[in-house]
């Protein structure tokens, strides 16, 4: 096992009634709270009004639009907001982009040595942030229990993360419920992006690691059996609750204590999302099975013990590593998820494009062995057309 | 799934060297620093030089000498000490006695209300303490990252608990190489009870928590596989670093989230460490066996289930059923723990004593379903003798 820190300070109420139960008393500490939200499906399915309901003796100030893939110059809106109201406290309603766009707000807002965009482009680090608190609606980026966020800026085309021990939230409030009335594709792209989060602190190689190469198989497990479950009873409490519990904890930093870690799929992902506007979770279950296909032979003993515990298939040989690349790219499909380059109309010469983004970024040698070079990428990519 | 909060701040620094590299830095905010330690064994193995000399630009206080089952008088020599000295940090060096001592100390410091006996007798709540961090020597109880602290009163063969929000510590230094010098007795306690630390959260009855049973289950595996690995090789560095990064998960609050909890095999136990002196794990590996025996109808399909996972013992009769409870007893005693109440010298008398204890503090509905009465626990240890 390798040396590692752990901090996570977040506090998490999860479960039904917990906004009514749990948001007032949390905020009892703060005098002016901006309320953060996305396109307004919050206003829909009564969590808006539960939200407000809590905050009822508080003075409240409104900022709705964070799109998804949060958008610099949207963000940076509410950080002109937020230091002319001066605003003490911000609360994210929403799912990942919401919360990501909530981080980098609340960064930016005490960041006054220069363009807050460095703080993505630059990775300046930055040490007092507005303290903030997340009530999520939509599992998926683990953003709730967690110190990162991926902030877009569409007038470049970019797509970009930051993370900063000061930016987790306060609290976050995970109701289970709060699923309900989102859309399928929201679920399977949830489970894919949690799915994926899972591999990249995982399928590496072997540090003799047992519990936490245990942990994240049974992440794997769970949202192997419960997602397929969830589509078709899209009401059931359980199976909506072991999903948002196995989101969270996909990435809040317990699966990355003392092992390797890729994050290649991520970052090609990323760049295919900020050139070509596709969903985060289809360009990561577009990506994942070429990287799988190419450095098969670095990965091998992971994968093999990957194919093993989570899907049952017992086997040393190219075909069973074949195989077990075959289940995971028919697991993205099965919750409805494309997993060509061609089902989204991107092309060979788009492939130029993306790579030369990395390039251009200095982002040539991804992975955990960091020896996956423009080249390889190329190859990925090419193996996903 | 049941509605929980969780809430851990507590920082981890695991790994070789991390004495030597982290804590410095992390006492950097305090002036007056209380060393406290038990009865000495780390100027015999190193540790006590390497967080001297992590500490030598601060003013120490030694507070040497807290035993086993930290005893109530002992720490309010400490109390008086930090009280006199305007202490302003406490770095607890050692095992769970130590760092539970040094969480009793912390609170009492600031407890004015009254006896600080209270905060254990009735459980009295307080909203400040001193802060204070941790270099853990001996992995077993969990007391590194969680907020629990069980103290003894040996005047009146006492042994009580308490949790309190505020007492978790700020940081804990865990390094696998200080496990290196232990006694294999403390190695064989300390993976016995961390082991039952994960049954009493996991071994009740289901409520579809699949993430939670399948942490549990790979706790309890890994402790299955390295325990005796590290016995028969003790300087095994990954073998310590894996038992030692078990023990902690164990008892952080994570397993426990949205699941019921038994705790009936503590409670029955501190009695018995209280009354007789027998060392803490070990009257857990005697009490458990005959909880599960007595409970085993209430239990069985989480029986059922903890035999299929982490014994890969097929089957649901009786017969599995006893099978399962004595491979769990065995594998105590593959460890060199005796795991009956007459290896101790505990008679049928003496049951009578455990029971009045129990009755006398109104401790009479004991474990998940609070169905565990005074004659059941009578059945249980009649069952161990």
């Amino acid at each position: 096992m390798n040396n590692f820190s752990f901090h996570n300070p977040v506090k998490i109420h999860f479960g039904k009634s917990q906004i009514t139960e749990k948001l007032s008393h949390e905020v009892e500490a703060y005098s002016k709270i901006m309320l953060c939200y996305g396109g307004g499906s919050i206003k829909n399915n009564g969590i808006y009004n539960k939200v407000i309901d809590a905050l009822k003796t508080k003075d409240i100030l409104e900022f709705g639009g964070i799109e998804a893939n949060p958008d610099y110059e949207t963000l940076m809106k509410a950080v002109e907001l937020a230091r002319n109201e001066s605003v003490d406290f911000i609360l994210a309603v929403g799912g990942g982009s919401v919360i990501d766009g909530v981080k980098f707000i609340a960064a930016a807002t005490y960041y006054n040595d220069g363009d807050p965009w460095e703080i993505l482009s630059k990775r300046v680090k930055f040490t007092k942030t507005l303290p903030f608190g997340t009530v999520l609606t939509l599992p998926a980026t683990g953003s709730e229990m967690n110190s990162n966020a991926v902030i877009s800026r569409k007038s470049t085309n970019e797509k970009l993360d930051f993370s900063n021990p000061n930016s987790f939230p306060v609290f976050s409030i995970l109701d289970p419920e709060t699923m309900y009335s989102l859309p399928d594709t929201q679920i399977s792209n949830g489970i894919i992006d949690s799915f994926i989060h899972v591999i990249e602190q995982y399928l590496t190689y072997p540090v003799n690691a047992p519990i936490q190469d245990r942990f994240a198989e049974s992440i794997l497990r769970t949202l192997i059996e419960e997602g397929p479950k969830l589509l078709k009873n899209r009401n059931d409490y359980d199976t909506n609750a072991n999903l948002m519990w196995a989101s969270t904890m996909a990435l809040n930093g317990l699966l990355r204590c003392g092992v390797p870690e890729d994050w290649s799929t991520h970052m090609i992902g990323h760049e295919i999302t900020a050139l070509f506007g596709i969903d985060h979770a289809k360009t990561l279950a577009i990506v994942l099975p070429g990287v799988l296909t190419v450095l098969q032979d670095v990965k091998k003993q992971k994968l093999l013990q990957y194919g093993l515990k989570v899907w049952n298939i017992n086997g040393n040989d190219e075909n069973s590593i074949e195989e077990i690349i075959d289940v995971t790219e028919g697991f993205f499909q099965r919750l409805g998820v494309r997993t060509r380059l061609k089902d989204y109309k991107i092309n060979v010469h788009d492939i130029n494009k993306i790579c030369k983004r990395l390039e251009d970024r200095g982002y040539v040698e991804l992975g955990e062995n960091k020896n996956i070079s423009p080249d390889l990428v190329r190859k990925i990519l090419e193996s996903r057309l």
